[in-house]
């Protein structure tokens, strides 16, 4: 979710991340809308620097298992930033941990949002992809946010474009599936 | 798609699969309704009985790769059959012949079909599976049916439902997609 609220309050963006969660059922959640300036490197300790280090685009994920898909339609209180048909996928590792919501360093987890095309007789088709999020599990860089990274890449671009209080948000949200690993989504039958 | 009318006619039939094809834009074709009664062991050659012989579950298609998905909404006119959300998923050999439109033997591709829920919120979620068809190559085998063979099994059976006639129909719809290889999907990006 972009920053395209000037100055949202810490509040609203908890309050609208668990409606995100919420509006995904077992998705994989979303980060926040809280757009906090980035910490300038002054502020930050090593540790929390490593773990602001950017995320690298997980090539290849579309390959990897195909774990669950939803929509979000227009009207729901997330469509501007979530609206579409979304995929998640996940890595070798990360499949393994949905056994027992135990997720082993190197787990990934992406999460596929593309357009939708309504064809001329109705049907809904998966149109141009819109971002992909990413989770990226490392306990000891990520032990802040429950040993998760989270990222960002907008459609075609190869870069994080999240910010600090966006991750942040992120987290916290994910913080509600502790239980299971802080993944929102289950495996399928 | 079931027998669910009592006698329908071909062209009927026809026209049917193909409004179900464009339905699925890029998806994997259905077959029609056409529900002709299964021919008896005098009916068929030694070729004819190879090529009805039952098609395999196709166990662990869920790990091949994910093509793509799509969602039949209510009131479209294949729902009955076919309402809901799908994904399309190919097994190595498959995957390789979307670059060309050349599918080699042992390339397979499933349609998984699965209900809706409507959350709270009013996001889609993923429901119930309904069922899973699948298309298996085989140039000698199904040479009739442009070297593909065609099944569908009932969520959890693992037992080809279709009966002749019922492939039948698949093979008229995907012969529109001759040029590239009978396969209506498309590998997205």
């Amino acid at each position: 979710m972009r920053a395209d609220t000037a100055a949202p309050r810490r509040r609203t963006v908890i309050a609208l991340a668990l409606v995100v969660a919420g509006a995904l059922g077992s998705g994989l959640a979303i980060s926040a809308g809280y757009a906090a300036p980035e910490p300038t490197s002054a502020d930050l300790t090593s540790a929390e620097a490593a773990a602001h280090a950017p995320i690298a685009f997980p090539q290849g994920y579309t390959r990897w298992t195909h774990i669950k898909s939803g929509l979000i339609p227009a009207g729901h209180p997330a469509f501007a930033s979530y609206g579409g048909l979304h995929h998640i996928y996940a890595n070798e590792l990360a499949l393994a941990g949905y056994r027992d919501g135990r997720f082993a360093d190197g787990a990934m987890l992406a999460y596929d949002l593309f357009e939708t095309r309504v064809t001329p007789d109705g049907s809904i088709d998966q149109g141009p992809r819109r971002h992909v999020d990413v989770m990226v599990k490392d306990a000891r860089r990520y032990a802040a946010t429950g040993g998760w990274g989270y990222a960002e890449f907008a459609a075609g671009a190869d870069a994080d474009r999240l910010n600090s209080g966006q991750r942040a948000g992120c987290a916290a949200c994910h913080e509600h599936r502790k239980a299971q690993g802080y993944v929102f989504s289950e495996l399928q039958g």
